[in-house]
Formats: structure tokens, sequence, C-alpha cells
């Protein structure tokens, strides 16, 4: 971890993993001027090898012990598949290297209970890769309800409906609707009320026979509790006809933060028939998030540096999954399920 | 009941009960063209002669008795307290003559079902006053779901905020926020997925220690499920610092249809602050909903004439009911109640 | 005149004209408790007639100079076409009958300028039906220049546009663009302007032959200046494709107030394809200032009682000629037309 | 010009001129990936060297001669003040480098014209910077405008308005406000209507008694007309309140496209006083066109590529002046002003 002690030098970086969000982050270190792309890790080596051919001098391999190894990485990015995270956060913390992690830690509770000590008692940081909270818009909003603009949250509602769902193969190890895109919204729900003691929640299938076919909810509602009494409402669904709607409205005892969708552009067509806005909503994640990964990255390196940083760490990656555990088994009994985080 | 047979002669009511709402109901009256005001009822007789005045003609008694026994009387409009409503229909039944009733029927269920068949089997109907079915706003969205703009109905939203709570002198008698306030939301619930079978909920008291003090909740959410799968969740606080605040999201397997709040003007003011628009939300009850009252009464006398009506009846009354105790009771006991309207 | 000398008792009025604007304004009488329809005056008696049966007891007569002889007319409202204008005001200042006159008072400033000392000197007061001023959103916005808001005015920007152009015939004989559309909207410039020295105008014919053809413009721009150096522009056509658009933007030193189209309802659709508001704006004049029509007669019942009153009068009609004129002469010789109001 | 000749390499620029706007362009070279900067001048040679050192291998000059030598040099981008630009064009066109040239070509018509044969008939190609064409909001308006979504187009209207003026030395030598700021908007106004025939101007002071001192209007309003009758009105002001205002509206025979202000965030905030979006709109040029300048180089990289460009060329650089000076004349005499462009 040689960079933060000569203050000015870029962080380099080691990323595990190629796949779409490892190459987001890839791409994030690109555009940053203190950032720097120096070992490119994945078991499909030519997905690494692509990877690394846009950063000068980045060095590929096949195992991610050799990134662990490097001196010449001061930091890693873990973009691997989930059931490997548990395994690098440990090898990361045994190496003393900084690393951000990709959500959620693992799907087992257990597992990563296991870690928890150690994650605690490390020299170095552990950031999970919640990037929501570093939406402008989110962060915004969380900002001026900071800030007092609404007095004393009251309520605050979570809307956010995917697109489409993803394949029915992916579906079928992804832990469920809770654990796999609930969670995004759990850390979002404690972005804003952190201590939350109760979770509701019903699961359904309002449009997919296949998704209720492999034992999982196409669409689910949850509502929480947070420990000064506060509403938590999140809804969610696999699928979205009118495109990927990611919204906050926050409640408080002086007024309203509320966060509409996201458009391309501001154009408006007004005809015989309608008002109009046209493709109204950013695509997906990669679209709607593009700013938030960047401004995810760029936090991490402040964590890096041990400057002062928002970057979630790993209880709020164990918080995000017991509420997600929680709310699994509320659906399933109809009974509120009371947490302590 | 005269009129129906003379085609064309308007309908002449009978008003009992002269507060707030039964003076709404005698301005309605006095706005449309083929209704007539003849008789007004009210133990506190004044508020009765003040209400008649402006009707030429109109008797005024002080015992609803004598409106069911006025000949001159086609149909009545139940506007007094909760507790006399069902004697009032009862005694409607009784008298044949049809019966607009504030809404709810009662807040015990088993004298409502005490009513029940007798109201299933008179010649005469009963409309509940469930205004917010008329609104035009709720209507149009209403009318497009059903011609299918959206496809088939996956998840309806209400969000229903109260501009104050009301003194507590009323509250202590209102029956709690889920018979008294979220009534109105079951029964919106209901004109969009009438077939309700689960009911989840939790109230709490996130402003007012006063609300607290008499065993009422100050905030509600609900998750409840259609026959079908749908999902039906809703939010209610009996404050809103920002207005009055009334809005339903409906989201379809092909799109969601969206009705927000009311402004009473379009002007918004652009300053280096922001951009604004001021007294943004029409301010309660009688302001929002003025049109839906008076849409109301208007389909009540296509009800009374015979005619194709969208008039709630008992039954709609009476399934607000059941939902508001389901609700109450899993908000007690953090459990799942299923329901059988 | 005696209504005003009872305090209290309702204003009884004599309507001349029962085409479409003529039963506007009978309506607005039967709305408004303090003012009475007692005599109605149509060459075409059918009319008056048909009008004169909803309102008990009004006479009904083909002569105007019978309403000007009738001592239960208080005051006078002239809804008779433009020609008859100049006439029935005179006959209404001799006759010291208070009258509302609808725009424009003649498309000839001659015979305007004959009456205009009489006017200026009379006892009693005349209006002009510049009903646009009395529009909820527009007074808003009028209101709150005027409280400051935007700092010191300075450029007003008026969308004016039509559903559809009137039938060819009608436009043969009304005056032109200038004079039978514009006229409203160089009101609606003096409503925050009054004292404009200056025009220049262009006129078009951008989807017309027939509008071309009687050797009148479908669309017209003009930039008109204000003493204080204030600019004002107004772009009108007579047709809009997607509904009647009604709009200011009010620019001050301090900020921007705007006033946007007004819809029915305030429900949105969200597709695949779009975000969409369905029939956007409302229809036309009598939908869109159905509000303003109500209000402008209550003003001028004010006017007639001798209270503090907004109603514009013999001036501001004449003023809205002037620079109507000014704007065809600036369109035909392509120079700016000085004016002196 | 070798880069063109292997496809795929990238176009190796040398840019003249390092001020705010050359080293926007620095930056957009920096952010493509087929762009690399390998010369920089400017007869500050301090600038020229800060911009180079985050460009590897870039040269520095303080004479723009080197530059038009260097072989290394693929195109240049002319980002030098204003009375620089017509030699500066000339010596390209000889060294046969294309060239993006920033707006205007020069204040004076005459200088431009003695370059115009040149231009049209040189083997590379010049662009100029009228980089709103870019701007993804203005352009999907265009794209949907060619796309038939509106009809045939009627009018066109421009709104612009800078946050504030420009410092009075800086104005002094501006050339005025049609030849400095409405320039841009005579440009967006020919990228709807292209043949632009005739012109209306008014300029004024209403609020800048400084810019009155140096004999420039602080606000203008113009109304042009297209060879097939279409209106085009534009309105400027050189101070805002409420933020840069930015805005189209295109009116058509089937529709309006409407092109509003673009905020940093979707956030609002309800509260008793109002809704309001805060900060509403991006501060100015470089922040509300940033995207815009980065596709205008992307677009002139294609064009040097002897690839299908939308980049707008001398011809239209000497439109914009033609229309600047005609309203100027216009503004002056009160006179229609007929252009052929």
């Amino acid at each position: 971890m040689s960079a933060p002690d000569q203050p000015g030098a870029p962080v380099r970086f080691g990323l595990i993993g190629t796949g779409r969000i490892g190459q987001v982050h890839a791409g994030s270190i690109a555009r940053l001027p203190d950032a720097v792309l120096t070992h490119v890790c994945d078991p499909l080596v030519d997905g690494a090898r692509k990877v690394a051919a846009a950063h000068e001098g980045a060095r590929v391999s096949a195992d991610a012990a050799e990134v662990f190894a490097d001196e010449r990485v001061d930091a890693v990015i873990v973009a691997s598949p989930t059931a490997t995270h548990v395994d690098l956060l440990a090898a990361a913390l045994e190496a003393g290297k900084p690393v951000l992690c990709e959500k959620p830690i693992d799907l087992d509770l257990s597992r990563v209970d296991a870690l928890r000590e150690r994650a605690a008692e490390a020299p170095v940081p552990v950031a999970l890769g919640f990037n929501r909270r570093f939406d402008p818009h989110f962060a915004e909003a969380r900002g001026r309800v900071a800030a007092g603009e609404i007095g004393r949250l009251e309520h605050l509602q979570i809307t956010s409906r995917d697109p489409a769902p993803a394949p029915a193969e992916y579906l079928r190890s992804s832990g469920g609707i809770f654990r796999d895109m609930t969670i995004h919204d759990f850390d979002t729900a404690r972005f804003f009320v952190p201590d939350i003691v109760s979770v509701q929640a019903s699961g359904g299938n309002v449009f997919s026979e296949e998704i209720a076919g492999i034992g999982d909810w196409d669409s689910v509602a949850v509502i929480m509790r947070g420990r000064g009494g506060e509403f938590i409402t999140i809804t969610n669904s696999r699928h979205s006809a009118y495109g990927y709607d990611q919204r906050l409205e926050v409640f408080g005892s002086e007024g309203l933060i509320e966060v509409p969708n996201v458009g391309d552009t501001t154009v408006r067509l007004h005809t015989a028939a309608a008002v109009e806005s046209r493709r109204p909503y950013q695509n997906f994640i990669f679209e709607r998030y593009a700013e938030a990964y960047l401004l995810e990255l760029a936090e991490f390196i402040r964590l890096v540096r041990g400057e002062e940083s928002r970057s979630p760490g790993f209880e709020d990656g164990r918080a995000a999954l017991v509420l997600a555990l929680a709310a699994e088994e509320s659906a399933r009994t109809g009974r509120t399920v009371d947490v302590d985080l």
C-alpha cells in the first residue's frame, strides 16, 4: 500500500473479475486521474486480457492470489461471482490490501458472520459496492434530509422496478428476489434510516410463471420500521413496461423530498393525443447509475488514502443481508420479523 | 318515490344531518338541475333551518322519522353521525326510500351484518358515500385501466395524507385511523381490485404523542393482496406539511398510470433559488373533492331513477369495514390477516 | 339603477345577444347569487326566449331599445355582433345604464374615437369583455408580479394558438387576425405593461391557403416595447394540433413567472414508448376560460355597485384596437409603428 | 493528413489558443479514444505548457505557423481570439489541414467574404464551432422534426438568456449582442430552417446602464421568416435571475416539440410554501453544453476522416454573421431587412 504514503500518487488497482461490472470499474479507473489499473485477473484470462489492453502496463493473471501478492497493487476491486466474495475478502484482509467488494458479501449469513470479526479488526478498510448511495439524485436527497430541509424523517418510500427479469438460469442461483434485487433497496433504506428493527413482507407472482416455477417471486412489497418508529416501504417488480423505475420519496415533519426518474433528454412532444416524453427513463443499471459507479470509486480512493469517506462497509453489507433474510421469512410465514442490526 | 315515475321531474331529497358534509350535499343539490331539496332534518334544528333557507319550499324537522314519512321526499341523504347510520338505513329501507349514506356504515361489523340481508333484499337501493370514486382524476385512471391501457393490473399504490389531524376529541371516538381515515383508501383499493384476500399492516406514532395517548396511530402502512395476486399498498399519515396528498399509481403489465396531486393554478415561479409552484395542493377534502361530491350525487340520482349507476353500495361499505378491521388486527398482532369479502 | 341603492339586492341584468357568448353570460348570472337576469333581447327572438326560459320572470324582446327603457334593468350586457357595439354603448350611456360590452368595441378606430369623450364623461361605467384578465392562472401571475416576486418586469411573452380556425365566412368579416384574435393578447400585454409605445409585427400563411385567399394571415408574431423599455412578444396561430395553447412567461430582474397550459386532470400514462398526459389541454375558450367568464361578471357587479373593481374599461378596449391597427400596419409595411395610447 | 489514410489511427490535433474554450477542447480530446493532442500553441506559452502537460508527447509552441508546419498534426482547432480567426483559417487551408474554428469567423462580413471562395474550393474541410447543434436535447428535437413527428415546421421559438453579462471590457469589443450572443441562436435557427429571408429585430436596455453606456443592448427580440414562410422568434437577455435559460419550441402542423431547461438532478422539495426544484438549471455554457462540446469534436473527427458528418461549415458561420448584421440594422432602423444567404 505504497500509494497513500506518496501523497498525490494515483492509487494502483487490482481488479478481480472482468464481467459487465468489472468492466464498468475498469472504465471508471480510466476516467479518474488519481487511479490506475495495474493488475487484471480473471480465470477466463481472455476477458482479463481484453480489459488490460486499454490500460498501459496492466499485468494479467488468472489466479487471484497473484493480485494479492502483487506489490504494485494498492487496492483490490472484487467483481467476481458472489460465491467467491467471502474468500477473496479474507485474502484481501490477510494481504493487507483495501478492498471494494461487489454486493452481496454472500447469500449465507453464517459465512458472512464467520468473517465479521476479522473485518472489524482489520487495519485496512473494506468497502461494499452499494453504488446507489453515490447516485447524485439520491445523494442530494440524502444531503438535504441531513440538512434538515424536511425536519424529522417520518417515512421513506422506495420504488424499484427492473425493466425485465434476468434469465431464468441466473435467477435460479441468485438467492431469490430479496437477496438479489431488494438488497439494493435495503441498503438505500439504511442510507436514510440506519437502524431498522422490524420487517413485514409479501411476495407474489403477478406476471411470470417461469419465475414462480423456480420458486422465486417476481414482485414484493415490504414494510419496515426504524428504531425511532420511522416507516420504510419498498415495492419491487422484476419487470417494468415503461423502463427502469428508480424513485424515492422521503416524508418528514416539515416536507417531502421526492426523487423522480431520470430521463435522457428533456424533450417533450405535444400532439392531439398527448403530451409525451419519449424514451422516458434511462434503460438500466449501467446507464442510470453510470455516474454513481464513478463516484463510488472516487469515494473508495478517499477511503484507501485514509481520508474521510462515505463508502459503505462490511457491516452495511451484512445488514442488507439480514434484512433480506428477514423479509424472506416474513413473506413465507406472514409474520412480522424483528431484527437487531 | 314518485319522481322516477315522472320522467324528467327532479328528484326530491330529504337531508338528515346539516354539519359540514350535509351542507356540501345541500350545495350539490342546488347546483344539479334535476335535484331539489324538500326536507332538511337535524336535531339541532337551527342548522336545518339555515340550510333550508337557501332552498325554496324546503320543510324543516328535528326528527328523522318525519323525513321518512314525508311523501314529498323521493330519496334520503344520511349525513348524521356514524352511530346513527345503521338505524337510519334500516328506517330508509322500511320506508322504501332510496338512501345515500355517508361512510362508514358503522364502526361495529356485527351491527353492519345485522342489516346486511335486509339491504340485499330491499327493493330500493342503498348507496355509500365513497366520493373518491367520482373524483375526475381517479375516475379517469380507473377508466383507462378498464380500457386496458396498462394491460393486467399488477400493483396499486395509494398515498393518502391529511394536512393535519382532527381534534383529539373527534379522534377519541373515530374508531381509529383504519376505520376513520384508511377506510377511504380501502374503498379506493376495491375500486380497482374488488376482491381482496389478505391484509398486512403496521401502525405507528411518528409525530403525535397526543394521538398515541388516546391509543390511536398517526401513521400506517398496509400491504394487501387481491385474489389474482395483485399487490395493493397504502400509506397514510394524519399530517402532511406540504398539503393534502392524494395520489395513485397503478402498475400494469403494459405500463403505469399515475395520478399526481391537483393544484389550484399552473403558475410556476423560477428564481435563483428554485423553480416552485406556490400553494401546491388543494387544501383538504372539500376543496380537493368538490367536484367528486357533485358527481357522486348525480350518480345517485341515476341510481334512484333505476338507470345504470356506478354508485358504490352497502356491500362496498361493509367490505371497507372488514378490511379496516383486518388491518387493525394485523397491526396489533404482526400477522397477515386473511379476509373473504 | 335601483339595485345599488338597496345594498345587497341582486343586480338585475338585461342581456343583448343570445349567441354562444350571450349564453355563457346568462349561465354566469344563474350561478352568481347577487345577479338576476330580468330581460333578454335578440332580434332572433327564439334565441332570446330559449335563454329566458331558465330565468324565472325574465322578459323577452327583439329590440334593444326596450332593454334600455326597462326600469327593472340595472345593467346591460352587450353580446351582439361587433358592428352593433358602438350604437348600443351609446344607447347605454344615454340611458344611464352600466354596460359590459364584448370586445372589440369596433373594427374602426374613428367610430370608437367618436364615442371616446362621451364614455369618459359618462356617470355610468363601461366595462370591456377582456375576460382573460380574470382567468385565475393569469390573475395569479399578475398579482405575483405586482407583489414584486420577480422584481422589475423586463419581458412578457404571450403564446396564443387556437385549436382550429373559425369558418371562412366568419373570418371574412372578422377584421383580420390582429383585430379578431391578437386583440385579446394586446389586452393581456397591457394587463402587465399598460403603456406600450411601439409595435413590430409579421404576418404569414403557414398552413391555410383558404385564409390567404381571403386576405388574412393564419399566423403572426409581434414585438412591442413599453415606455420603460419592457419587451413584449406575442405569437399567434389560428390552429394548434395539440389543443388550445394559452401561455404566459413573465421575465423580471429577479425571476420568471410562467403560466403553462391547463389540463383537465393530472393523470399521466407511462409506457414503453412515452410518458404522456392525454387530452392535454382544455379544448377552447369556453372550457379554458369558464371560470374567467364567471369572475368577469362578478367583477362587473362590483363596478355596477360602485365598489373597487378590476374591470377593464372603454380606454382598454380602444388601446387594444390601436395596437391591433399598428401591428397590421407594421406587418404590411415592414416598419416599426410608434403608438401613443 | 496521414491519420485518415491509416484507418483506425487516432486523429492528431494541433490546438491554437488555450483559454477557457481551448481547454474544453483539450479535455474532449483526452476523453475521445480516437483523438490525440500533439501540438499546443498559444502566444502566452505558459498556458500552452499547462494544457500540454496532461497530454503525453504534446509539443508546445508560441507561433501558430509551427502548428501548420507540424507533420504530426492531422487537424487544427482554432480557439484563439476572434480577430485572428480569418488569418488562421487561411493558413489552415494553405497548409491543407482540416480545421475546426470557433465562432464567429469574424465580426466583419467583408473579411469573411474575402475568404469565402477559397474555403469553398479547398480540398480540406472547415468546421465551425456551433456546438449547440450537438447538444443531445436540441439534436433529439431536430431529429424528431426531421422524422416528421410534428409534420411541417411552422414556427421555431428560441429562448436564450445568459446567467449574467460578461465583463464590460469584454463586451466593448464583442461586436455587440447580435454578433456575440444571438449568433448562436441564429445558427440554431438555421439548424431547423436553413434558408432565412427576412429579419426584424428590437434591441433595448432593460437592466444595465453599463451596457447601454458602451452602446450595446442588454436584451433583444427577433422575428425572422424562412423561405417557406416559417416563423422564427428569438429572445435574448444578457442576464437571467433564475439561471442559464436555453429552450426551444418547434411548432408544426401536427404538434409541438418542446425542449425545456436541463437540471442537475430530478430532486423536488415539497413544503407548506411550495413545490420546488433547487439549483434548477445548469449554470452556464460549459456545464449546460459539456456533452455538446464532446460530440462536436467527435463529429469533426468524422469530417476529418472523410466520413459523413453533421459538422456545420464555413457557409454556416457566414450565414449566422449575415443574420446578426441584418438584425442589428433592423434594430437600428426599425425596418425589416431582407437577406439572401
